[in-house]
């Protein structure tokens, strides 16, 4: 086992590594840019670096300060959290290429399933359902028209070079197919100067559901179960809960299996969480790999009692999955939230600044994650995440109604925070009922949920 | 179910019965003495009545003042949580004349296990291995010495009236029997005036394990698991932990077994705890039943997953419990620390004051149960518990560092606490091997281990 780990990153994520790595009895490197300077996760590990200014650019995503750091304080391994450099293929290559572990799947798997077109294709040669839709480019309409038949309505058109939207045409039926492509095709000649289309089915009402693997480099790929990640608000998950309140225990099952053949058809080691669309018929469609551990991860732990996080080190370190399939059992409902510094009527803008007064809910059940503490700085310069609240009840509604409790004993004071939406949530009832999509946030602020 | 209940308690487990009448969907009334009128249980409840001044007999004590308030807002029930009235039959059969609903055992099962030899008596009856001693009292020194041929040595001579350590004598061996009793009588005669007698065969460097139970009204009864509560101060424990580092497994079973024995012998309804000294040959012998909900019924919780107060709540009500003996499995090993405003070195006086700041540790399997808050007053009232850190890892060992970390990790200004103590108990090496028995402490201060 490593003796020394060094963790490139920042906040909750960094004290959470950095707890597994003592409950390891394993040394820690922090490094920190000089706005983090009196962040927990550099008073918490054993040794700490600072690695440049505060922009990410120069510190956080500095491959060079980090990768210094760790042979200067002879670290052996390195986890890289999420974000950042943690799906960086060309920092995870630096690392080997310095005899320095990256705890995380190899460098060519990360870029495997960083191509999106190449990871679709991997997934549906391994049997994984995709969204159905073009394999190859389209041009012509007619040629198009032909395609979209074999796809199925409504379709979404796309402009293989697109990107913000642009581009981008949904078409309901075939009467407006050729009229939507020609658009789409204009758009995409008059913004990109390419005429080359795709065309995919319109996943409707869609959940996010993913399921979290673990594979270590002995062939063993466990499946931890599913999280239901529908709850969002500008693309980022806010809600996050396991298991899904929309799958069938048959669905569930599938899905299950398409995830470990996912990760088996790549040649997955360490954790990986594949994405899936579901629609409201329970098709699930494969979305892509995140290749490192996730905001969420700890709801799953909640629920199968392991620890995913220890688990990535053991792998890493050449050390067999201390489970099998066969050993995971799934107990109760969790539910998490991110509580944020961020104004949810002001479109979610972050709201920065120095809490002076924090005091954090407990009891049976309920975990807590977080850097932060009385004094500490929200910075402008990372993400607005104050603490994880993660809950676990024997049953969904148990759960809902701990995290009412937990959202109200929770106390910030000095910035502003969507602990009051958050609780919001808790208390509306097509969530309640478990039956939030994607567009859930923008119908619930529409007031029309 | 519940509409209302009346919480009978203040500090950490009265915010523990509110949490978990909250995950129920049950409203709460605190009671509070006019020393609590900024308490977190009262900030917490739906309702809060004050019950009188701060000493405990004017207040928490006062079944008067409780009944009344229950009446007067309408509670269905009343948790007694532990210490105050939790075994204190009149309180429950008042609530009973007052159509008020006791969470708790019946009192005629209070009072039966409440008279401690009457308690042993039905433990005999039940097959529940007691310490062997005499059944009768004893008087003159050679009926004494037969009897004491068939107890074994070493014997504790005991007065029948005696307390505070008064007419108690350890004899050896046969050869100092009956010079010790004879002192040992002389002196019950001097302190009391009566030379009734008995004897008990002396546990060597006993362990204090305890078996968790909880029993419905339709007559399941189940047993928990055991709690190793051998790190104790002054007869309080300080350190509990799930399971026992001293059992067999096959030990294990006919504790757990002897256990619902002795719950059914009684009629047992609720939960419940047969406390057992464990002796270095793995001999176990009823001590104590204690008819409540205990400080340490948290460890039992991590490992079992089950919620034990809501469990109490439902049995009450006439529920049946949401498990059977089967459905229980045993995950991993959980270990509790009590947080004391307390002086260590001053033979753990109490540090009463207010608390300036703290800060708690948090993260995977870390559970912090607490009433306290940053300008929280450690009243001199009541006892100086600050909080009860929880942690479960996947054995001992791992359970073991993420205590070292939790502890580590959390800050307390403002009073005076074991936080040290605890941290350095964790790094002893007894402790660590299992070894320690109820004469830890001790010989932990002395520097013996």
């Amino acid at each position: 086992m490593f003796e020394k780990i060094l963790i490139a990153n920042r906040g909750e994520i960094a004290v959470r590594i950095i707890r597994a790595c003592r409950a390891m009895n394993i040394k820690t490197v922090a490094v920190y840019s000089t706005a983090d300077k009196h962040a927990l996760h550099v008073y918490l590990a054993d040794e700490s670096v600072c690695i440049g200014p505060p922009a990410a650019r120069d510190s956080y995503l500095n491959i060079a300060a980090i990768l210094s750091a760790a042979k200067g304080t002879g670290a052996q391994a390195i986890h890289p959290g999420y974000g950042f450099l943690s799906e960086n293929s060309t920092f995870a290559k630096l690392c080997r290429e310095n005899d320095i572990v990256f705890i995380g799947p190899a460098p060519e798997v990360i870029d495997r399933m960083g191509n999106k077109s190449q990871a679709r294709k991997t997934m549906m040669e391994a049997g994984v359902p995709v969204v159905p839709g073009t394999k190859e480019p389209v041009h012509a309409p007619e040629e198009a028209l032909a395609k979209a038949r074999d796809v199925g309505w409504p379709i979404m058109i796309k402009a293989s070079s697109g990107g913000g939207g642009k581009g981008m045409r949904v078409s309901l039926s075939e009467d407006d197919f050729c009229e939507q492509f020609s658009i789409a095709q204009r758009e995409s000649v008059g913004a990109f100067g390419d005429n080359t289309m795709y065309l995919e089915r319109c996943v409707m009402n869609p959940r996010h559901v993913e399921v979290q693997v673990i594979a270590d480099t002995y062939g063993t790929v466990v499946a931890l179960g599913e999280r239901d990640c529908s709850v969002q608000r500008n693309h980022q998950k806010m809600i996050e809960e396991s298991p899904s309140p929309a799958l069938s225990e048959e669905v569930r099952a599938e899905m299950l299996d398409a995830a470990v053949r996912a990760a088996q058809a790549v040649g997955y080691t360490s954790a990986g969480t594949i994405e899936f669309l579901l629609d409201d018929q329970m098709n699930y469609y494969f979305m892509e790999m995140n290749t490192r551990v996730q905001v969420e991860h700890s709801v799953t732990e909640m629920v199968t009692g392991t620890d995913i996080v220890q688990e990535m080190i053991r792998v890493a370190a050449g050390d067999p999955l201390t489970f099998t399939q066969d050993d995971i059992t799934y107990r109760g409902h969790a539910i998490e939230c991110r509580v944020n510094a961020e104004q949810p009527e002001r479109g979610f803008l972050p709201s920065p600044g120095t809490i002076s007064q924090m005091h954090l809910p407990g009891g049976n059940g309920v975990r807590v994650d977080t850097a932060a503490f009385d004094g500490y700085e929200i910075s402008p310069y990372y993400d607005s995440m104050i603490a994880k609240i993660i809950v676990h009840g024997r049953d969904r509604t148990e759960a809902i109604a701990k995290m009412r409790t937990a959202l109200e004993e929770m106390v910030v004071v000095g910035v502003k925070t969507n602990l009051d939406f958050q609780y919001a949530i808790m208390e509306n009832e097509t969530f309640a009922a478990g039956a939030a999509d994607t567009s859930f946030i923008d119908r619930f602020m529409k007031g029309e949920v």
